[in-house]
C-alpha cells in the first residue's frame, strides 16, 4: 500500500483543509438561503432552456453529441462577441475562449502566468474560489483594501510605490471584480477604473477583470475596464451564470490573442458541445436585453427589500453597502465575530456566509455577505428579521439594542 | 502594447505549433472520415438524451441549473460505482471523481503529480492528446514500444532495469490504454498486465490506466488494470464518450481516497450539472448492458467491414493489427511516409491520421491510423478501396502492386 504519493513540486498542499463553505451543501431543510450565491429558482430559464435543448437535437441530431461539428459552438462564440462588442469590446474569434464558466478561465489564467515566485494583487475581501484558485498556485499575495467605490486605487498606488522603492517583488496580475464585486457589492467608480490601469502601465502587470456580474447593474452598467484598455493589459472574463445558469458553465475569456492561444492550450476539458449548443439555442430563441431587464428589475426589488428590511430590523452596530446590481449585500457587525454567530443564525433558520471566507488570512472577521439573489423577496424580509435577532442577542452591549 | 507576457515558469511552450490534426476540422465535403475517432452518427442515441434532458427539466425544474442540488449529480456517481463494481472494482464515492471527459482527468494526473523533472513512461504510439498533455508538463519520457500484445512488458523492463543501473531517474507514472489501445488497436494480454503491476511495485511508479474503449471489446473484456491492484498503484479513467456521445464531456477518475480528493481540489471547472444529470436520465431510462450489445455488434461489423477490405485491396507491403474491440485499426506500409500520403488520400476522398502523431517525436512514420467507427459499413469498404489505390500508387515498387 502506497501511502506517499509524488506530488508534483509545483502545488503547494500545505493549506488546504476542507474546502470553506462545505456546510452551504447540508443546510438544514427550510433554512432561508442568504448564503448562496444563485440565481432565484424562478429566474432559471428551465422552460426555455428545455425548448432549447429539444429544438437543438431535432434540427442537428448527434452534431452538439460529437466532439464538434455544431454550428451553434461558433454561434455562441458570435453572440458573446456580440454582446462584448455593444459593450465596447471589439473582440476577433481567436481573442475569445469559452470556458467552463468564469472559474476556469481564472484557474487557466493563472496556470499560465503564475509560478510560486509570482505576486497576485486582488480585492481583500474578494471571491473565495478564485482564492483558492490563486493559493493553488503561490502564496505571494498583495491585498488591496474596498471601500463603497470599489478597489481604493490610492492605496494600492501607495502598496506599489512602496513595494517598488523596497525593492519587494511587483504583482504579476491584478485580480478585481470591479462591478457588483463579491462579496462587497461595490462597484469601481469611473476614475478609479482609469488610475487602475494607469497603475498597470506604470507598474507593468496584468489585469483580470472578472465581469460575472457586469450586465445585473440595477441602473447602469459602468464601462468595462477591458474597454478602457489601449495597452492590451487587460483579460476579461465573462460568465452566463448569473444571467442564465450557472449549471450549464459557461463562460469565457477575451484577451491579447498571443494569451488566448495559449490559454487553449491548457484548456483539456475541450469543448462542451452539448452545453454550448444548447446555451446557443437558448440565446437565439430570446430577446437578451428584455432578458436582462426581466432580471435585473427582479434582482433590484430583491435588494431593495433586503436593505429596507436591514433598516427596519437591525441593531445600530450593523451597516452595510448598498448595492446598485449583482447578488450581494455586505454587512458589518462591529464587535461581533461572524463564523462564530453562523450555528446560532442556522438554528433560527437563515444562512450567511462568514465573511471570513472571503480574507486571504481567514481571521476572526466582523462582516457576512448576504445574497439576495436566491430567496424570494417575503422570505428575504422573514430571513432578516430572523437574522436581526440573532445580532442582537450578540451585539456587545454598548453598541445597543434592537433599534 | 504589451507583446511579451509574464509566462510561468513551469509551462514549457517551445514545442507548441499548431495542435496535431487541426486539418481534421477542415475536411473536404464527401470525404470519407477514417480519420475520425467519433461514434457513428446513427450509435449516438440523440433521441434517447433528447428525451432524458426533457424528463430531467420537467421533474427537477432548475435543479439541475443551478451550481449543484440536482440528485442526479450523484445518481451518474452511484451508476459509475456500479458499473466498476461489475467490472472488479469496488469504490467508495470519495474514490471517484467525476471529469469533463477522460482528458481532463489525465490533464488532472498529470498536474498534481508531474513537474519539469517528472519521468512518463507511456506506450509509443499512443493517444495523441495524451501526449499534448503530458508535454505542457515535462519533457521527460521513456518510451515503451507497442506490439499485437500490447505494450510490451519485457522491453519495458529491460528499460526500467537499465535505468536504474545506470542512475537515470525513474518513470512516476506510465500512462498506459491497456485495452483496443488507441491508435494500435492492441489489448494487453492476462500475463502482461500481471507483469505490469509487479513492475510498478518494483520500480515505484503509478499506473494510469485509461479506459475508453474497455466496454467495446467484440467479444470479451478483459481484467480491468484496476481490478488487479492490490497496492493502490492504479488511477484509472473513464469515459461516456465512446458509449455514449463525447459531447457530453462525462468521464472520471477512479482512484485512492487521497489522490482523488487533491484532485478535485484543482478541478476548476466543477460540476457540469446540467450535462451530468442529462447523462443520469439517460442512463436511468436504458439497459445498458443492452446498449452496450448494441454498439460492440456494430462495431465489430464494422470492424469485419474493413479488415476484410484491407485484406481485399491492399498491396502486399501493408500490413495490420486486427482488433478485438474500440475504434481503430493500426496499418503499416512499408516504405512510405504516411503523413506525405495524406494529401493525395484526401484529394482520392478518405482521410486518416498519419501515424507521426502518435509519436513524442513525430518524425518520418510508416504506419497510419484507421477508424471504423464513424463511417458506415459500406463507406468504409469504399473508402478502404480508394485508400488501397492511393497506397498502390506510392509504395516503392520492389515491395509489389495491387495482389
Amino acid at each position: 500500500m502506497k501511502q506517499d504519493y509524488p506530488f508534483s513540486k509545483n502545488i503547494s498542499l500545505a493549506f488546504k483543509n476542507d474546502p470553506p463553505g462545505q456546510w452551504l451543501l447540508t443546510l438544514p431543510e427550510g433554512c432561508i438561503r442568504l448564503s448562496s450565491g444563485y440565481p432565484e429558482p424562478l429566474l432559471v430559464p428551465a422552460v426555455g432552456l428545455k425548448t432549447a435543448a429539444v429544438r437543438l437535437l431535432e434540427e442537428e441530431q448527434d452534431l452538439p453529441l460529437q466532439y464538434m461539428g455544431s454550428p451553434r459552438i461558433l454561434q455562441l462564440k458570435e453572440f458573446i462577441q456580440k454582446r462584448l462588442a455593444e459593450r465596447g469590446v471589439e473582440v476577433a474569434k481567436e481573442e475569445l475562449l469559452v470556458t467552463s464558466g468564469a472559474c476556469q478561465g481564472i484557474d487557466l489564467i493563472a496556470r499560465i502566468l503564475l509560478d510560486d515566485q509570482a505576486v497576485v494583487a486582488l480585492e481583500s475581501p474578494t471571491y473565495m474560489e478564485a482564492l483558492e484558485v490563486f493559493q493553488n498556485y503561490t502564496e505571494h499575495f498583495m491585498a488591496i483594501p474596498v471601500d463603497e467605490q470599489g478597489l481604493d486605487t490610492e492605496q494600492f498606488a501607495e502598496m506599489l510605490e512602496n513595494g517598488k522603492r523596497d525593492g519587494l517583488k511587483m504583482p504579476r496580475i491584478l485580480y478585481t471584480i470591479p462591478t457588483s464585486q463579491n462579496p462587497t457589492g461595490t462597484t469601481l467608480t469611473a476614475k478609479r477604473r482609469k488610475r487602475l490601469l494607469e497603475l498597470a502601465e506604470e507598474f507593468d502587470f496584468l489585469i483580470l477583470e472578472d465581469d460575472a456580474y457586469g450586465e445585473l447593474g440595477f441602473t447602469q452598467r459602468p464601462r468595462l475596464l477591458k474597454a478602457m484598455d489601449d495597452n492590451n493589459r487587460v483579460l476579461h472574463i465573462g460568465s452566463m451564470s448569473k444571467v442564465v445558469a450557472p449549471g450549464m458553465r459557461i463562460g469565457w475569456v477575451a484577451g491579447p490573442e498571443k494569451l488566448i492561444k495559449v490559454l487553449s492550450w491548457f484548456k483539456k476539458d475541450l469543448n462542451h458541445p452539448f452545453a454550448q449548443s444548447t446555451m446557443a439555442s437558448f440565446l437565439e430563441s430570446i430577446d437578451f436585453d428584455d432578458h436582462l431587464k426581466l432580471l435585473t428589475d427582479a434582482y433590484q426589488a430583491k435588494s431593495t427589500a433586503m436593505i429596507e428590511a436591514l433598516e427596519q430590523f437591525m441593531p445600530p452596530a450593523v451597516t452595510w453597502y448598498v448595492p446598485e446590481g449583482g447578488y450581494f449585500v455586505w454587512v458589518k457587525i462591529s464587535g461581533v465575530d461572524t463564523a462564530e454567530m453562523l450555528s446560532q443564525a442556522l438554528d433560527a433558520g437563515v444562512s450567511y456566509v462568514p465573511g471570513k471566507h472571503f480574507f486571504l488570512d481567514q481571521e476572526r472577521c466582523e462582516y457576512l455577505r448576504l445574497s439576495f439573489s436566491y430567496a424570494d423577496a417575503e422570505a428575504i424580509v422573514r430571513g432578516i428579521q430572523k437574522l436581526a435577532e440573532v445580532v442582537a442577542a450578540n451585539v456587545p452591549e454598548k453598541t445597543g439594542q434592537e433599534s
